[in-house]
């Protein structure tokens, strides 16, 4: 019997995950390749497409469609609309690959396939209204309402991280003031260990932790061991992070806020912290009945899996 | 031929007005009546149902349901919960309605119904996306996304009044800091005026506006006459509501916002300077793409409209 397979792709400015998918969330193979984000767009779908065929063709498998999850994707328009770290543009990757696959597709962004994933494959299967956080370079979201994802009247829903939660704030890059994003996540973190380091110059902690790249391991260990100044930064970035949840809150009246990525690996070093702060600002009827809680899929796999959901969806 | 209708009954803290509506949302008549919240809730039921079926059988009507708004109506566990000016408690609106009229009835707040009644029958027809704010004693919600009512996990969706916009703010009388509503309703403004009179203890404008309850007619007017202080009444309420509305933007990409309630009235007073100040807080992709419009209902009317269309919906 040929069998009925998804294709789930999670393109991201790196590398571009694919794997094939069955209606139980079954992943029956998956790959990884460069997604050569300088290259046109038509070199990622021309040896996605050879790997692909060969794939469905060896293993007799019929391919029911593509779902595409992807920075900036749009589900309404089909397009990916300037990504960042992508030389593209704004592309048409709806037309693009039902033109060259022959079958339906089906595009949103990130945060929305993750919460796509949760919703069919883990840990928000139950819940009809939650939100899926992911935290890492930027912060995202990806909201259940009613059983449905929010997509907004322009597809464009769903970007808590640029929700404003002080009109006196911090600039964020994207040119407005007060970010969630610019106090949680990598980014944010790195702006609040900047603001420690012009008051403790000299700080040995503080100068290790400042590279490039957040050495999240370091952080939670010397978090761990009692440092005041790894504690105050998971605080302070923790109470932000409940401010945002509770205002989040106070609109959805969701289930749980589930997190998702590589900087929610922290777990309760910041949940715990958002916590009381988001406790300290819900109204009475909504305390004490919304859980914060870490992803049940495996990292690296909930963008395909959601991705291929958007298939067994529509 | 026997015409079906539905009754429409918003319960108010002082007065009680219940309509007879269409499916088209001709209201065939509206009455109005004292709620009498010191007395037990069976006493609004008593006066409601000798009044309703001696209506409906003069006028050989079929009461195809009922649909209620009330403050903290909750759609989804049919209670009344410990209304404001109610000395009611909790009550189970619904059962006590079926079990006297012996029809289906519907229950949600107030702000709920005033959003069905746009979407219905009035400026909303024919958007799947917006939030209708009720500018009154406090700020109510309610929010479409996707053309379906937000509820929530619990039924207690949409309080944008209870969004805290700023974390360093002022105390609302909810407990929490910052709330939106504490800046932008008749009690906000109450606020400002007071942090003025403090500035300005002479100023008789002021003074004159500061009675228990505010003279938007007199504010409005000195607004257009130039009076700095009025200016900055609006401004500073504008610019919060602003910050408030990109929030919500942010999160559910909404078409409109419309607004509702006595102190919408103040019209592009107000609504200029929230524009400004949410399109400067929105992201580039959501600039210029929100209208924010006053309601195309009857002041009054929306109450009993958008509770009857609960009917019509469910």
């Amino acid at each position: 019997m040929i069998k009925k397979i998804a294709l789930g792709v999670d393109i991201g400015g790196t590398n571009t995950v694919y794997g094939f998918i069955d209606k139980q969330g079954f992943i029956h193979d998956h790959e990884e390749i460069p997604t050569n984000g300088s290259l046109p767009v038509t070199d990622l779908l021309d040896r996605l497409h050879d790997a692909v065929i060969h794939y469905v063709g060896k293993n007799k498998m019929e391919l029911t469609g593509i779902g595409i999850g992807a920075p900036n994707g749009n589900f309404l328009t089909g397009m990916i609309e300037d990504p960042p770290n992508l030389g593209w543009g704004s592309v048409d990757i709806i037309k693009l690959f039902k033109d060259r696959f022959q079958c339906d597709t089906f595009l949103t962004n990130d945060a929305n396939a993750a919460a796509l994933g949760e919703k069919y494959f883990g840990i928000a299967k139950e819940m009809d209204d939650f939100i899926l956080i992911t935290l890492g370079t930027g912060l995202g979201s990806g909201i259940f309402s009613g059983g449905k994802l929010v997509y907004g009247h322009n597809g464009l829903a769903g970007e808590m991280g640029h929700m404003s939660i002080d009109s006196r704030g911090r600039k964020c890059q994207c040119g407005s003031t007060g970010c969630l994003e610019s106090y949680v996540s990598a980014t944010g973190i790195k702006n609040t260990i900047n603001q420690l380091i012009e008051k403790n110059p000299n700080d040995s902690f503080l100068k290790r932790i400042n590279g490039p790249i957040i050495d999240g391991l370091l952080l939670d260990s010397e978090y761990d061991n009692g440092n005041p100044l790894a504690q105050k930064i998971y605080q302070f970035t923790g109470k932000k992070l409940g401010h945002g949840l509770a205002q989040a809150a106070a609109l959805f009246n969701p289930e749980a806020f589930i997190f998702y990525g590589g900087f929610s690996n922290a777990g309760s070093r910041i949940l715990d912290h958002a916590k009381q702060s988001m406790e300290n600002l819900l109204l009475d009827n909504q305390k004490n009945s919304i859980s914060l809680i870490r992803t049940g899929l495996q990292q690296g796999k909930a963008g395909i899996l959601g991705a291929a959901s958007l298939i067994w969806e529509y």
